[in-house]
C-alpha cells in the first residue's frame, strides 16, 4: 500500500517536471489519481510513464495554448494544442459549465487532445453546479465492429454524472465495449483465462486467451456477438467516436493515434490527435433543482430497494463502488502491483526524484 | 403482403376516428407506419389496437393541449397532456430543432406522454436541417437490473441520427436490452426458444423458454450478465429513464404505466404518464456542416471496408437494414402477420371501416 499523498504529490513533481505550469501540474494530478482513488487502477498512476514517454517523443505538449476556435452560445470546438487530456479537459468541462449557465446547456467537442484519465472525473465536475455532466472519448483502436477483423474503435468510454439530493450522485462511467482493457491487462499479467465474450483472436473467433488480444485479436463491442447484440456496443463505440472526433476535427476510428510511444503514428492522419466531448445540463433549465434531487433520492432508493436474486447481492446503484474505493483508498492508501511501481521508480531516475 | 398506402390510409382513418385533428392523424400515421416500413414490424400498425384500447380507456388523449412548461434557451420541458406519443414527439422534436436554430443546440424532455413509436424516427427529423438529432423514452417495466429479479425499467430505447455528404446518414435505434421485447414476442408467437442472455425467470436465472418472461420473469440489460458487463445496459437503461422522467415529471423506474389498457396504472404514481427525451445539436455549431459530412463519408467508408471474419457479411453501418427495408416495402408491401391483421379487422369493426 502507498500512501495517497504520496502517490500524489510524486505524480505532481513528475508533471513539474515535464514542464507543465504549477496549476496544470495541480490540475493533471487531481485528475490522474482520481483513478487510483477510485479503485480504476488501469487509468491512474499505471499510466504516468506511458505519459512520459509520450512528452518525450514530442507528442504531449506540456504548455498548450488551449483555445475555444468555434462556438455558439450552446455548443463549440476546442483545439487541445496537444496538452495532456488531464488538463484539456477539465477545462473543456469548465467551458460547458459556464454555457450551460448561460444557456441552459453545454457542449464541448474537444480535438487535438491525448489521453485524459478516467471519464467520470470530468463529468463529476458538473455535480456541485445542480448540472447532469456527460464526458466521453475515443481512443486507440482495439474493438472490432461486428463480424470484422479489423481494429477499428477504442474502449470510447461514457460517462454521466447526475445530483441527488440525501443520495450520492449516480455516476455511470463505463467502456462500450464488454470488458475494459484494463481488466485484460490484468489476466495477461496473471495468465490468466478471460471468460468467452471478451475478446476474438485474430480470424475473429471467440477466445478465453486474453494474449490473443496482442496478436492481431480484438476486444468485442458491448454485447459480445450478434446474437447478444454487440451491434448495439458497436453503435455506442462509434456514436462516441463521432462526437468526440468528426465533430471537432480530431482522428477517428483506425486513424486514432496509439497511447504508447513505441508504436508509430497512423499515416495519413484525418485530424489532429484524439477527440473527447462533454456536456452539462442545467437541472433547473427543466424543473427546480431541488425538486429534481428529491425525485433522484427516490429514483436511487427504490433501485436500493430492488428484489435482488437469490445469493446474489444488492443492485449496484451507479458510483456507488468507486465511492468506496475512494473512502477506503484514501484511509489506507493505493494498492500498485511490482510492474507499476518499477516503471515510477523509472520515472523518478529519468527526473531525479525519490519513489 | 399489404399495400403501404392501404396500411397508411387506414392508420389515418383510425386516428381521425378517435378524434385526432386532421393534422394530428397524419402526423400520428406517419410516425407509426414508418415502423412497418423501417422493417421494425413490433412498432407499427401492429401497435394500433393498443392505443385505440388505451384511448377507450381514457389513458390517450386525442386532443392534446402539447405545452412548452418551463425552458432555457437551450432546454425545456413539454407536458403531452395525455397525447398520443406519435403527436407529443415530432412537436417536441421540432421545439429541440428551434432551439438549436437559434443557440446550437436544443434538449427537451417529456412528460405525461404515451407510446412515441420508434425512437428512430424522432431523431432522423433533425437530419434534413444539417443538424444531429437524438430521441429515448421510457417504457413499462420488463427488465431487471444485474443483480436483481424485479423489473424494474422499460426497454429504453436510444436513438441517434447524425447527416453524412454523399453516404446515407448513420441512424442507430437501439433498445438498451440484449434483446427487444418486439423479438421475445415473435417467439412466443412461434413457440421457438430465445438465446441464453436474453431473459431470466422469475427466480433471476437465465433461460431460452420466451414464455417465462410472462411468468414473472424479466429482460436482461444489455451485456446479459454481470460477466459480460450487463450492468452497462443497466446504465444505458438507467440515464433513458431519468433523462426521460426525472428531468421532466413524468413516471419512472418501476412506476412508468404499462402500454397495454387490461393491466391496471400503478399505484402512487410518481409524476405524470410516460417520458420521452429529445436533443438536436447543429453541426454548424461544431464545424461546417459541409467539412463534417465529408469527414462522415470517410467514417461511413472505411467502417464498410473494415475486413470481415471468413464466413461473416460485411460490417453493417447503423441505419442501412432500415432504409433498405423502406425501400423495398415501399415497393412491395408491408408483411403483416395473422394475429395483427385479426387485431386490424377487429379496429375497423369498430370504427365501421374496412380492411
Amino acid at each position: 500500500m502507498y500512501e495517497f499523498e504520496k502517490v500524489r504529490d510524486f505524480t505532481n513533481n513528475v508533471f513539474l517536471k515535464m514542464g507543465c505550469s504549477a496549476s496544470d501540474a495541480e490540475l493533471a494530478t487531481k485528475v490522474l489519481v482520481s483513478a487510483d482513488l477510485r479503485g480504476i487502477d488501469s487509468h491512474g498512476v499505471a499510466r504516468l510513464i506511458g505519459y512520459v514517454r509520450l512528452w518525450e517523443t514530442g507528442r504531449i505538449n506540456s504548455t498548450p495554448n488551449i483555445k475555444l476556435v468555434h462556438e455558439t452560445p450552446s455548443t463549440g470546438v476546442i483545439d487541445g494544442d496537444s496538452g495532456l487530456g488531464l488538463v484539456v479537459a477539465p477545462k473543456a468541462m469548465e467551458t460547458v459549465i459556464k454555457k450551460a449557465k448561460n444557456v441552459g446547456s453545454g457542449w464541448i467537442s474537444v480535438k487535438n487532445s491525448n489521453h485524459y484519465g478516467i471519464a467520470g472525473y470530468h463529468a463529476m465536475m458538473a455535480l456541485e453546479h445542480d448540472m447532469i455532466g456527460m464526458s466521453m472519448t475515443n481512443a486507440s483502436p482495439l474493438v472490432a465492429p461486428t463480424f470484422s477483423t479489423e481494429r477499428m474503435l477504442g474502449t470510447n468510454p461514457i460517462a454521466v454524472a447526475i445530483p441527488a439530493d440525501k443520495q450520492p450522485p449516480f455516476v455511470a462511467d463505463f467502456a462500450t465495449t464488454t470488458a475494459a482493457n484494463g481488466k485484460l491487462e490484468i489476466l495477461q499479467r496473471k495468465g490468466e483465462e478471460a471468460p468467452m465474450g471478451w475478446i476474438q483472436n485474430k480470424e475473429g473467433h471467440q477466445t478465453t486467451n486474453a494474449h490473443e488480444l496482442k496478436e492481431g485479436g480484438a476486444l468485442l463491442p458491448l454485447g459480445g456477438d450478434r446474437v447478444h447484440s454487440s451491434h448495439k456496443g458497436f453503435c455506442l463505440g462509434s456514436i462516441v467516436d463521432i462526437f468526440s472526433a468528426v465533430f471537432s476535427g480530431a482522428n477517428y476510428g483506425p486513424w486514432v493515434p496509439p497511447f504508447v510511444s513505441f508504436l508509430p503514428m497512423p499515416e495519413d492522419p484525418v485530424g489532429e490527435g484524439i477527440g473527447h466531448f462533454f456536456g452539462a445540463m442545467r437541472i433547473d433549465g427543466f424543473r427546480p433543482a431541488e425538486e429534481f434531487k428529491l425525485h433522484m433520492d427516490t429514483w436511487i432508493q427504490r433501485f436500493r430497494e430492488a428484489k435482488s436474486a437469490e445469493g446474489m447481492p444488492d443492485v449496484v446503484i451507479p458510483g456507488d463502488p468507486e465511492r468506496l474505493s475512494e473512502i477506503e483508498r484514501l484511509k489506507n492508501g493505493i494498492p500498485l502491483n511490482d510492474k507499476v511501481v518499477l516503471d515510477l521508480k523509472e520515472v523518478a531516475k529519468k527526473f531525479e526524484l525519490s519513489f
